[in-house]
């Protein structure tokens, strides 16, 4: 094994390349995974058009890809966990630099000098990475290799909703992609009682209803304020969950959400977001939550939970599998509104 | 309406008498009840046989009993609130001072100068009775008069539950007598990954399987801290939920409780009860936390909130009815194991 | 006493006029309360000077004024409190309706019916009030008048503080006036180690320094966000207490804070502001609190230990007295960067 | 530096011996530090008297020794932290796992796997110590070497009062040896508004009173419960932090809380303590909280912003010093009422 395949941002500017590298030498601290399965992200999307962002954050030549399943295939001769060669694995992608006031005082998702694979450091789209054994997830035999792949995305679901108390309380979610969809799921099996999904596509729409949500709207058609309204004895929900990013999405969440509420907001904007900061936060007593990443590692002890009590199904938001060779298929098919795309390295399709 | 039937402690010493007393005469800010369905609990068990707790505090003549559902008969001049005649309502049977610190501080479930219905004043196992408009909560057209009457012992659940963090958690309830019955429910809806039930009585070992239970132990035969340790790799558990109030199931949920749990206390003990606070509080960084009553009103809300969804059917713990005139063969039934026992002032059996 | 001096907006548009009107009638649960001191607060200046929010909110004629302490006069009959003619008060000016949601869950600074005496009924600028027993509260005898006047603005302050945790924190306070000044002095007393002050005042960055601010910063001169930075090793502050509503302040402290952090905004901006969520709220994990008023009565039991304590002296804020006649002069006062500006009814100037 | 001085527990039974045995031998992530000043502890006097605790849990023979500072001498090969040889450093002596799940979820100081310095592996009191990177705390030039050798226990302290919210609320510490007396100067800094102290060694009164009790008062001769009412409206105290151990400071404590109180306890016990549940804790809803160690590392952080602050002046609190040669005379002192007592090992006596 001197190389192997990875999906590689060789350059500035759009586009991605499958190409053989040389395959990663892991540390006396490290895991060498052979990966099987990975996740397809808006992050990857944007890495591969080359926005702003991306041209601003990446080093090219880079491999790419962050959220991923494989097996452990070797364990650094320093590493004191109980990882075995033969485990299913998956890892947090945030490496947490363990020395910042951040990492010391139980916050490392807010690292202060995180470098994340496959955007500032060589990532999961390839046959082989090495991670730090303190960041290698091991995953229960009873789950699947593809919801395996997406412990990334739904942990960014986990820290939203735990973030909140949702417990007999009403919740609009905002944005029906991946995460959005994987947070109606966790907000369900958590107590919420009335759960509003927001979002314009409607293949979405259909897969929030079937992850739980009470009502499904389609803000661009139907008054989102005035069902939410309705439904809430015109108090506005309890909590609202922001996962489009979207500055409508954000304002609309804003107004919707009732005195004393709570607002997460973990999709990301661009650019500047007016907001009328004294009808909808100050006079109505809101708080505003901004959720990064996974906490390292509660997000990851309460998935495991959940998943394992059979609290959760997150499979339905999984609507795409393709072969690794068919990046540009999977590319295509994120831009369409579909849920969770994966792509696969071992030639399987499951 | 000059008398009516009311079930009365008439004096010091065992039994209780049916009889004719006045009706009630509500004042301005009241609401007249019709009752019929009430609750029997262990206070009106204690009341009953007289137990020292009751000889020190209760001052016969008192009528007695707290839990209840009815009709609004009249409502006060001066009551602002929107209640109407023909509303199904139950009320908190608590009533606070409204002018102490706790009352003034969001905390009136722990008022200096409670008086509690069916204890310090007249109580609800009459035909009528009259309720500050402010304690009186109005029921959903869907809940049935059953489960409307039970609405003080399953808010008291609630408080419980409410009052820790049970998503994605394993959680003890030691006493499954009705509250711990409704509490494994509520943690059930509530994202708990694992609940344990200990009990003696095989009956209420059946309820607490059928009510959500993942596993239901009888520690008088079973080796309860050795089962627990076993399905939660050695810790102990997240959460214990201790509804008993014996002391042999205090020391156990403390010994049960992992490293930096929570232990909520709802059952009383009589007497002091010895604890091994270095090992089972201190040295673990343990939470121990006093619950009493309900939290005027976010338990209330909190209630019908699960109840409107259909997160939670009450209905299972309730295992005997009777009409009030039978009230003796109700106060065997609450010592054989029962569930929740069910009177009807309303001649209906349901 | 059947009429009285009182400060009145008459109409619509620019002024005020001090005239007898007649004097209140208190109903049974009332205290009638001989005014004595009053504080002149931005929202006065507002009706004054009749910008868009008065407009939009007042119905004249109506008495203004909500900052008040005075003598009990008489107590209503069915006042149950323990008020005695004679006492030294102050009031909570917020009468909250007592029956919705927030109400009922120990949330009524939000009351969604809330009444604002001096802007939605008569206020506090006259030479007698009628107020709700319960909103009455006592001022201890250390206590002078001019502070007792001032307790709503100080309470204003000891509720944005208290909904932070300050201890061993930074803290960065924008806006220097009487609330921002109040919470400097309270930031100090719990714990806050570092306490910068933003405000363009000269006088007002000099009070900052004598109510304990580490630092007292011009943005308009100095680098802010550069100062900060050099002062927190590169951090950032942990809290920032916004009192100014300007968007720029706003803005500054979004800056600010550090990852992990909180804002508290107390300070209401007209309009919208644009934020970068993203950069400011989202990446950085920053968690923001709408403030609005005071909670009852939390934030009451909390000033009044402070004061009892000695742990904080609010006098310095006071810069201005005057008698009520002299109201065009006190409005001109509170424009040209004063602290407090206090209204006597007795004659007295202190 | 072959050999070093070392106070040793060399065999089981009472006594300690001076001797000089091999100096460590620092790993690639650990620092070496030349030892200048220790402090001695209760644990330390357990260890030299062999008390029941100390047989079971050490196995001699041992250095013992935990509180200290010294200098940097040396820093290992992979440390990534800054330190850098002649660093005035001390260090928090629980060696946790980082492996287990308290470990991974900021929980470290209940690591089920810690070793402690000085009782599960060597310890500081000999001229060198080495210590993992990541447990070394770097000290602030205006710190004195005192005060840097008992941030372990002054942690202690921090530890115990950030749990608690004392700001604007009475609080009885029970026991005023050194972690009292600085629980007492951290909970006046941090707001508290009145400060009982419960103490029965008339020196160590004095140091509460030095320290900022409000009162400090003998329980063996005067009547604590009433005190502490009469100056409460009868209602006790907010927050009761339990420093000694003793059952009955315990179970005072237990009684002093108010309604909704808080009560925190750090001393430790032996055997089993009876208390009345029902009335103590369930009836009156109080919160009981077991502390343990220090929080790594938020309560480091606390520590030094409040010294570096200026907010909390320990040094009162240490009343004895002696170089290392006189032990017997230290082990004399400790059992003798004193204050935390410090040895010297660079032969000043300060």
């Amino acid at each position: 094994m001197e190389t192997m395949r990875a999906l590689v941002k060789e350059r500035p500017g759009k586009g991605l390349v499958l190409k053989q590298v040389p395959a990663p030498r892991p540390g006396p601290h490290d895991v060498l995974i052979r990966v099987k399965r990975v996740g397809l992200c808006g992050t990857d999307a944007h890495i591969y058009s080359w926005n702003s962002w991306a041209a601003g954050r990446l080093k090219p030549p880079v491999t790419i890809g962050h959220e991923f399943a494989g097996v452990i295939e070797r364990v650094g001769s320093d590493v004191a966990s109980s990882h075995r060669p033969g485990d299913v694995v998956t890892a947090e992608g945030h490496l947490a630099c363990g020395v910042c006031i951040q990492c010391r005082t139980g916050n490392s998702h807010i690292c202060r000098n995180v470098r994340i694979i496959g955007v500032d450091i060589d990532g999961a789209f390839a046959d082989y990475i090495a991670m730090p054994a303190a960041n290698v997830w091991r995953i229960d035999p009873e789950i699947s290799l593809d919801v395996a792949a997406i412990h990334d995305p739904l942990g960014n679901a986990f820290h939203t909703v735990m973030s909140a108390d949702v417990r007999g309380r009403s919740v609009l979610v905002t944005g029906a992609g991946p995460i959005g969809l994987f947070c109606i799921g966790i907000a369900r099996a958590s107590g919420a009682s009335r759960i509003f999904a927001s979002e314009i596509q409607p293949a979405r729409l259909e897969l929030a209803r079937m992850m739980g949500a009470t009502q499904a709207i389609d803000p661009s058609k139907d008054d989102l304020d005035k069902i939410i309204r309705a439904q809430t004895d015109g108090l506005g929900v309890d909590v609202v969950l922001e996962m489009s990013g979207h500055p409508k999405a954000i304002r609309d969440g804003m107004r919707a959400v009732r005195d004393g509420g709570e607002v997460c907001l973990l999709g990301l904007p661009e650019g500047e977001v007016p907001l009328d900061l004294s009808r909808d936060v100050i006079f109505k007593g809101v708080t505003v939550r901004g959720i990064i990443g996974r906490r390292m590692f509660e997000t990851w002890y309460a998935m495991r939970s959940y998943l394992r009590a059979g609290l959760l199904d997150p499979t339905p938001v999984i609507t795409h599998r393709f072969v690794i060779g068919d990046f540009e298929k999977a590319m295509d098919a994120i831009h369409s509104g579909a849920g969770k795309v994966i792509l696969s390295l071992d030639g399987e399709k499951r």
